[in-house]
């Protein structure tokens, strides 16, 4: 297991996320199967479906994150870019990748195998594919970059489909609790409990339901002694506000 | 109106975003109230409540685009450190604001504005204020950042307010279909129709709604004739590939 944390960063790449229109579900998955494997998911962005912006992300990110994912753009369309981006960004010739060409082969009809379909067998050279169980158009992994479709379902297969190749780190476990307080009102004593235990990240986070303004509290630590410590002391916290602690 | 394409960035600050666990609403929200003005958002960043993480994040975003909002960590407790990370890549000091002093003071009883609560009077030395109709206390404007609540229902308030100061390009008209047919068999059609079409751009989306793929054609142009010529064209093609096309 490594010492140190391994970070991930995800790519959702899509101008229909960024125009309001479709709202990403990767992120949220994405961000709770990392953390189970103890891989800490510290960026994502979301870009559009542009060339130059996909190169230049996606070199940045593979440099500073331990792993890449980058969701969307690999279907049959003229607006898929990002088999043909992905191999500009690590300098190599995108190429019809013979295992790809085998899957799709099989999968469709003789005479079914359209042009379009047909790019969904085109990888960055050098390529490993992400098995698709759902829909077969493989994904695939360039180094520390995998490339998986931007369809919910989809995506969540292939990312366990290549789950097993990810090294992580020391999971963080978690407690949190809801709380009809101000924020306001559990502050101070919310960090002076931080000042006690530098081992448990304590993040605090309002919300309105219906109306009614409450504060989410979300402990977490890499071991579970401090963080129940931590968790039972918080209780008593909320309490003697006057609050009444739901935890999850 | 500017000539120039205005752009925009969302950064949204939050731990909690990225765990996986609270979905984001901000970016659909502002990805199409900024369309409506015509102000195109080109990127979102999720990033963690690290002060050199929002730090870097804001100032490459403030060089790159037109406007540049964030979102969350601007509460009173320990982990609200956006403020003061604006100050720090603005290089000003962070101050208590008079203007936000006097907003929380009308609005707390005597007694009630403690120690945490002030905090949220505290804003980089040169800040402009955003109005916050919901909870209060407000916002800032630094330049071209606007820093706003996480809360959708309070974010959406206060980009309500400031949204006069936002001087918008062309706003961009679109005209979107949904079709039961895979994106493979529309994929020749919709290349060739783009290539007739400069003027318009044209995104295919697939899903999958209830085990039943299907796909979204999407046309956008900051004209009315090409657009409507276009979707006239696309509907015929969609005919004549044996879907039934449902227009928005």
């Amino acid at each position: 297991m490594p010492d140190r944390p391994v970070t991930a960063c995800l790519v959702v790449i899509g101008n229909e996320i960024l125009s309001g229109r479709t709202r990403d579900a990767n992120l949220a998955y994405l961000g709770a199967r990392l953390n189970d494997i103890g891989v800490r998911l510290m960026e994502a962005r979301v870009i559009p479906d542009l060339d130059e912006v996909i190169v230049a992300t996606v070199n940045e990110a593979r440099r500073r994150f331990t792993y890449v994912f980058t969701t969307g753009g690999i279907g049959p369309t003229h607006d898929d870019i990002t088999a043909a981006s992905i191999a500009k960004a690590f300098g190599v010739a995108l190429v019809q990748n013979p295992e790809a060409r085998a899957i799709l082969d099989a999968h469709y009809s003789p005479g079914e195998l359209n042009a379009p379909r047909l790019r969904m067998a085109n990888t960055p050279e050098g390529a490993t594919l992400i098995e698709n169980p759902v829909s077969k158009a493989p994904g695939f992994q360039m180094d520390n970059v995998f490339v998986m479709a931007g369809i919910p379902e989809v995506m969540q297969a292939m990312f366990e489909s290549v789950v097993h190749r990810l090294v992580g780190g020391k999971p963080l476990v978690s407690r949190s609790v809801t709380v009809y307080l101000p924020e306001s009102k559990v502050a101070l004593g919310l960090e002076a409990l931080q000042g006690r235990y530098s081992d448990v990240e304590m993040g605090s986070y309002p919300f309105n339901r219906a109306g009614r303004f409450g504060t989410r509290l979300v402990l977490r630590a890499t071991a579970a002694g401090p963080l129940d410590a931590a968790a039972g002391e918080l209780d008593g916290l909320i309490v003697e506000l006057g609050g009444e602690p739901d935890w999850d």
